[in-house]
């Protein structure tokens, strides 16, 4: 293992948990779970692109201490994220004689995170969930923060639950495995963060462009490390998204929903669309007279120089609007948005004209 | 309206609620949720067995105070009580615009609490739940306590969560409309907080078994409202099943699950099978020395009187303990069970010999 492992504890008090953060470290996960729970079942739910790489792997790994390792391979890909999936799972579940005292381990990127996170929470009304993210996007993104869930046709994460792991560990070593596509769309995340939460953090992505498109793992490690904290600060003060704080992680994510509802989830990974989502949402702010264009402009031009598209695609206006008024941050049928006001400081800004929202994609 | 309401308080820290406890006070239900929450939109859940009787009243009372009142009905009987089913509704949800200001009115007996209370914790990733139980079962058991689910094939409440409602309306009125044997199908559920908790309050149902069958509403009001509050003491005391205080509710049950799956869930009322297996577990802790026969006796003669069956129907005993192997709450593959030692006590016993449980049923 090269180098030292960073710890960035998620304060929940009762349910609060570690994310390690390393190079090289999966080996240590049956050790790690050991730590946290008197566990002697552990389901692995992997899916069909991450299990040949690491599922052998992270078995060895929780052999060491688990009696009893099973794993479940579901298809790869987001149409998994079905009721028709999570019934699958359970059923198997049962058939693998899993109980109130098993653990679900997720290995795998945002998929696996949220739809076996909702197993977790679901089965045997809650079992324990620790959390292996190998995709750049789940390890500074959906690994983090507890929120599990499955999509309905036409409606993503429209059912799920709160409910947060035991701990979470993250390689850095298996984004190597990443093709550039999926890990630039991670970035996108990353960027998002410095534009919300930390003006130092995203002049640090400005002077790292190089070190992060070679996936230098100190930097890699420094960058999770910091999106864990800053999300961890987050959710810590704002569980359950009741208190206002936690919307600002949706800084992008209402035009991305939409463009990921119009184009059916598939055209477009996560981050590419929260990277279009986010120049919309700045183009807005910008159009309210909230910000100056540059801040748009020192957004573009990091996003690009990682290698992410910034140009709306040609989308239907009316589908788009129509999928937003369907978003789960919709309250009764008023637009609103996540919105800058200044770099590393974004707002929730309700009842938006439609006119705004439109001229702003 | 007859008599006062009584109000029992479910203590949970921030997810604390009440119970209100009326004669009649089926038409309070809108301004009582208007206490509980600022609501523009709920959406009725119910079956056809309750919607013809209380939908239309309940749709006029929440309607005084919340401006859109939807309604989902679903078949009568536990077989909705299906993946299948829950899917179906939450796509009703979302055509019904639900969103996360939306609440989930559950209007039925056990099935219907279960079944939309998953529903409730689940959509959006869970939004608020409000609980009318129309069975004498729902009213002093399913609807106290905030455990939801739905059945997988072979296994009972496999998927679900634990989810608190807002509140609870009791209306005893409801009870009139209940056939014979499920009104005594839900005193199998009475006797059992005698046994588990209140020998004064079994000595009592002991007393006035004629005010009980003729369904006398002061008589059952105080009685509703008692098993209220013994079962709000243990699940304040214990939430999510993690001390064991919560398991001396499962009185019986483990016997009653293992009837329930081998006659798939259709033979016998989930009461009626509670009443069997109160007293095989009863003989059980006879067996283990544990009690008097006198007090197998007592239950026997009592649920007897109150209309119950109580002697174990001829089914196949190896398929019993396979159920309960199954059991949630067996803990990788050792039988537990929750055996009285003396009226008002009960205690989780494990480790118990095989040829013990086959002697007691």
């Amino acid at each position: 293992m090269a180098g030292e492992t960073k710890t960035v504890q998620v304060a929940l008090s009762e349910r609060s948990y570690p994310i390690d953060i390393g190079v090289g470290n999966l080996g240590s996960v049956g050790a790690l779970l050991e730590q946290r729970a008197t566990i002697s079942h552990a389901v692995i739910i992997t899916d069909t692109n991450v299990s040949p790489l690491y599922l052998s792997a992270t078995q060895t790994a929780l052999q060491k201490t688990i009696s009893r390792v099973d794993a479940i391979e579901i298809p790869a890909g987001e149409t998994s994220k079905s009721v028709a999936q999570a019934d699958q799972i359970w059923q198997q579940m049962l058939t693998l004689s899993a109980d109130r005292k098993s653990v679900v381990v997720a290995l795998g990127g945002g998929v696996i995170g949220d739809l076996a996170g909702f197993i977790a929470a679901s089965f045997a009304r809650g079992i324990d969930l620790f959390q292996i993210p190998t995709t750049l996007l789940a390890q500074v993104d959906s690994s983090v923060g507890g929120k599990v869930g499955i999509n309905l046709p036409g409606a993503k994460n429209m059912v799920g639950a709160f409910w947060q792991p035991q701990g979470v560990l993250i390689d850095i070593d298996v984004l190597n495995s990443l093709p550039d596509r999926e890990y630039q769309a991670g970035l996108a995340e990353v960027v998002k963060y410095g534009v919300i939460l930390d003006p130092d953090f995203f002049a640090y992505l400005e002077g790292h462009v190089s070190d992060i498109n070679a996936r230098q793992p100190d930097v890699l490690q420094r960058i999770v490390a910091r999106c864990c904290e800053l999300k961890a600060y987050v959710v810590a003060n704002d569980e359950r998204e009741t208190t206002g704080l936690r919307a600002v992680l949706n800084y992008g994510h209402t035009f991305c929903h939409a463009i990921e509802a119009v184009t059916g989830y598939g055209e477009f990974l996560h981050g590419e669309a929260v990277a279009i989502g986010m120049l919309c949402a700045s183009r807005l702010a910008e159009r309210l007279g909230r910000i100056e264009a540059e801040l748009t402009q020192r957004q573009d031009a990091l996003l690009s120089q990682l290698g992410l598209a910034t140009k709306m695609p040609a989308l239907c206006h009316d589908a788009l609007i129509a999928a937003m008024q369907r978003d789960k941050k919709v309250e009764h049928g008023r637009l609103r948005f996540v919105l800058p006001d200044r770099l590393g400081h974004v707002e929730l800004v309700g009842d938006i004209a439609e006119a705004d929202v439109r001229e702003s994609m």
